[in-house]
């Protein structure tokens, strides 16, 4: 079969490797129908996460149909269309017990692409698959449920659910790429009274405001003073850094209330300064996390009773042997415009059902 | 009256001043029975907290006796022992509804012995009375009740409940100064398995050891593979910063486990460095907060029966008038072994009843 | 001035009675612009609620504007425009101090129109008004503003947020009436899957259907059945009681999923019957409160930011002096087809800026 | 092998049964080394629950070393010693993802000596043992641990943590059984103010008042006045039910504070009246609910640390075959003082390592 594999910093290929086979009672082999992109796939061809291999088939994040399972696999069977989870869950150890699946210490965690062969393949091998893959339902498409393997349930889990989003709060994500403005989405489900979008990229602001922002900012406006003029001066309930730099991490710091939370959502690389001189006495709540997909079958039950929305964030669509040019797309947004983009298998297409 | 007035930077002189008088319907009038003196205290001293004018009486922590009281207050009466609280309430405000009177928005927060006149003074006026002061119950000492004025509830409330200590945990607690030890004090109310108190001091880590604490390191030692094999190489549960320096709050972060919650308690005067390249993945949960005292009635009633003991803290006692000599001892801790002084009234003793 | 007064059980009287004075240095004495009536209000006319003296002026919701202030209040002054909650909040005592204002043991909790004279009338005293009203922004109109002074809150705290509504969820609400009703708008602010309204009255659910609720069933139909087919046969995640007798409550209690949350709202004045039997393995929350109002200000920010939209509750208004007029359309639902009623003052109108 | 087999109400043998064997890849085979009998065996045995068939290995409670483990099996290994928990938990389904495991929806739940063959037998087959075991440290004994098996979890899952025990509450324990006794343990991990315990046999109560509980009640005596006198006549904050009669849940009703908790642990066969006409107003939570044993882990690492002391729960020790012997006594605590009885294997005894 075809997969794209990882030949060290800066090269990639769509080549021939061979068919993933069951190795454990409790794998499944699911045959890819939708798949995906993640800027973390990006930083591995950069040459940035040391703990990917050569020769790794990458990609995280599919929506397939089940083809072999394990004797122990018991919730999916061969034929279920399935959204593989960007987070593989042993089930048994004390983080799983947690809910806290992606510090699992069983063997999973994110392992897809990373440790294992990922998903961006004709095939992939889903270990543990009762607890890292998830039926979908009939009236979800492949489409809008790829959106549920990574972007939306870590916008929603490390950025809404630590920052502890409320009705009325006044919320400040900075960063409106594909997790900003997931998290512009899943912000909503808890009824902000205002949703202040911070980026440098007008066309990103303008998807953010589609998306239900209400305040677009540059990051050279004047952020302070408009958040407290929505505030009494005080500043804002929650900020989601969604960006990945000390910059934006320190804004969002100075950027809450007394009383305030930081979600910290961005992949970092670097150190940041963290103002305790002035932020000891203002009583902040600062997270950080990887997300745990705990939340994705709720946000599944969502999806299927037509209370989440997640068009708008696929920009580009191509065949799976198309792989090569949807990374080329989605590797220059500034150039494409690209957002997330979705590559389907040849027997599906993006306008399936809903 | 006499009281201890700050004079500038290294300046402070136990001198006569005017008594205080009533201002507003709210406030009352408190003979100081009992008042002790902070490690703020010592920093205003040296002149790092700009705040605080020329002429300001200090001290924001006593027990005393009501003298007079305004029109409208309705808890306290004349003649009544209470506890004055290191944070005073306006009670109407916005963070003050929320319980988070320590960021009052109303004319308190911490005011006394920093904005208005405080308690190393013979009399005392409290501003906003009713949310101010707390009516002690006979079996409580005036001794006792003065460790509830601020550390008591500052590392309970910013150091072991935004920690979100729970039964089993193994808690970190960096320094063992008053504020670490009344750390301690107030872990054991969650029955951790394991208290670790890291401090140079011998004599700390020896009356650390005394309060409860089970494993006492020095910073030298090999911090993080004792903790390591406590929790199956996993890292504290909880790490309470009770210092206040750069290096001691880079410690917490690295000595939790993925999950764990580092609660930072310390007064700080610089940044910190926060590993976010490391710590982004680890599902950290960071708190700083100044007190807001909502617990102290809590306290309060634990002190009363018999469930919280705070001996152990007070290493010194003196007369009001010998403030100077008090300030004397609790200034330098490392000759004098001084954790908590306390200074009494001439018609007090700390042998009073408990 | 004129005002509604309970001379005992069936008689009321809209009559000439003393204007208000100031008592204490906390009061206000406001001018009524905009009142409503509550079911509650009924009861005692009914004779239900033996602690309403014969005299007493009914009424605890209205919006007004302070005429005079004690010299205690800091928050509001002569001329504001303010809401009057239908709880009152001594501000000083352990329930208020944890924002549990329902039951204040100072003095507050519900005394309006119950132990003091209440809001049905030219003018009202309205003690420890600092903590007992809310400015309003000029954006926010009369009416609007009105339905938070008590079925908003009370349908938000008691219902949604002791529900522990969460986005997702599966939402009975049993009664269509204005708190039922007060309850559809409020568990939308958390995004639920689905809100099943359960009423007799046809013209009630299709109010329901118009706020937002996507299943409306009568009492009569397969209602265990139908929310088994949106749950997997599981039952809903949360019931909301919102009328009061034992029958509805005990169909709360069978209509969640185990792991469920039933939250009464309705005012009961018969027990019911928990069938423990079967409850017990079921890993229930049963929650029961009066309002606190602990949220008014934050649905006041989401009224003054559009993110609440309460038209659709006031169905009939009236001048302040057609009191009688208005009693006799609130009190027959089923002729007239009362939601809720608003009563405005003669140089006010419902027009006024929204 | 032996086995304690149920023939209907009123009959129990301790005869042969055929060796459990594998069935699917997550299964064990366990030799039991120590086990007890629960109330809930009693009542199997009185015919109370109809699901259990004739023929059934009663038991849910005990401790072992695993003999064979599944293919799918990779937490436990052949020789290890184990907890055998009530609650086996599938690990996959929605339940067992929110760690609710006793309401698992996969086939597990309380199965063992329930739809399966139980544990009170020289062996015994546990399905999904990865997640429905614990490996035990050397430090904690076979008699120890086995009180982790059922009725540690129950108290502290059911009753301490769903009651929301915080420290400085006073909480009332109605019924001094072995659960409620378990109760007064774990509730003290809390350092509540007080523990009012409420049992007519005074064995019980000085049992309670040697672990821990401070007040000691008959239900004849003036309860409701003693407990106002610990509580400024507002009355307990947490009131855990451990009869499983409508008397005592509904004392526990109305023994709780406006805001008050009533956690339900007890198993009941008839409803009870919920005086909603008093309770609507008064702010209170009840739960009910099964043990899920998530919290069975931090037990042990409790256990382990020598922060939980159990001893004084098993007053009567047996060998396994004299199981009809244990049964005679258990069900005759008035007689016997029986509180858990404890059987051990041949080559154990009770006095192993601790």
């Amino acid at each position: 079969m075809k997969a794209l594999v990882f030949h060290g910093p800066g090269r990639r290929s769509w080549e021939d490797v061979p068919d993933p086979a069951l190795k454990s009672p409790d794998d499944a082999v699911v045959r890819v129908d939708a798949v995906t992109i993640c800027g973390t796939d990006l930083h591995i061809l950069k040459g940035d996460v040391a703990t990917v291999d050569v020769g790794r088939v990458l990609g995280h994040e599919a929506v397939g149909t089940v083809e072999e399972v394990g004797s122990g696999v018991r919730n999916v069977a061969v034929g279920d269309r399935v959204l593989i989870s960007c987070i593989t869950a042993c089930g048994r150890c004390r983080y799983c017990r947690e809910a806290r699946y992606g510090q699992c210490l069983g063997g999973g965690g994110w392992i897809l692409g990373h440790r294992i062969d990922g998903t961006q393949s004709e095939r992939v091998l889903v270990p543990f698959a009762d607890t890292s893959t998830y039926r979908l339902p009939d009236q979800v498409s492949d489409e809008a449920a790829l959106m549920l393997a990574d972007i939306l349930p870590t916008s929603y889990e490390v950025g809404v659910l630590s920052g502890q989003v409320a009705p009325g709060d006044t919320v400040t994500i900075v960063g409106a790429g594909p997790i900003g403005l997931a998290a512009v989405m899943t912000v909503r489900l808890f009824s902000p009274a205002h949703i202040v979008v911070i980026d440098p990229a007008t066309a990103r602001r303008e998807a953010a405001g589609r998306l239900g922002a209400d305040v677009l900012l540059d990051p050279a406006d004047d952020v302070a003073g408009q958040i407290g003029a929505l505030t009494d001066g005080l500043g804002a309930d929650v900020a989601i850094e969604a960006v990945g730099i000390p910059e934006t991490f320190e804004r969002c710091v100075e950027l809450v209330r007394p009383g305030g939370r930081v979600a910290n959502v961005g992949v970092h690389g670097a150190p940041a300064t963290l103002h305790l001189e002035t932020a000891w006495i203002r009583d902040l709540t600062i997270t950080t996390g990887l997300v745990d997909t705990y939340s994705t079958a709720t946000l599944l039950r969502m999806l299927a009773a037509g209370q989440l929305d997640v068009s708008g964030l696929v920009t580009h669509r191509f065949g799976l042997d198309e792989m090569q040019d949807a990374y080329d797309v989605f590797s220059r947004p500034g150039d494409t415009g690209a957002l997330k983009v979705a590559l389907f298998g040849s027997d599906r297409s993006w306008e399936n059902p809903s």
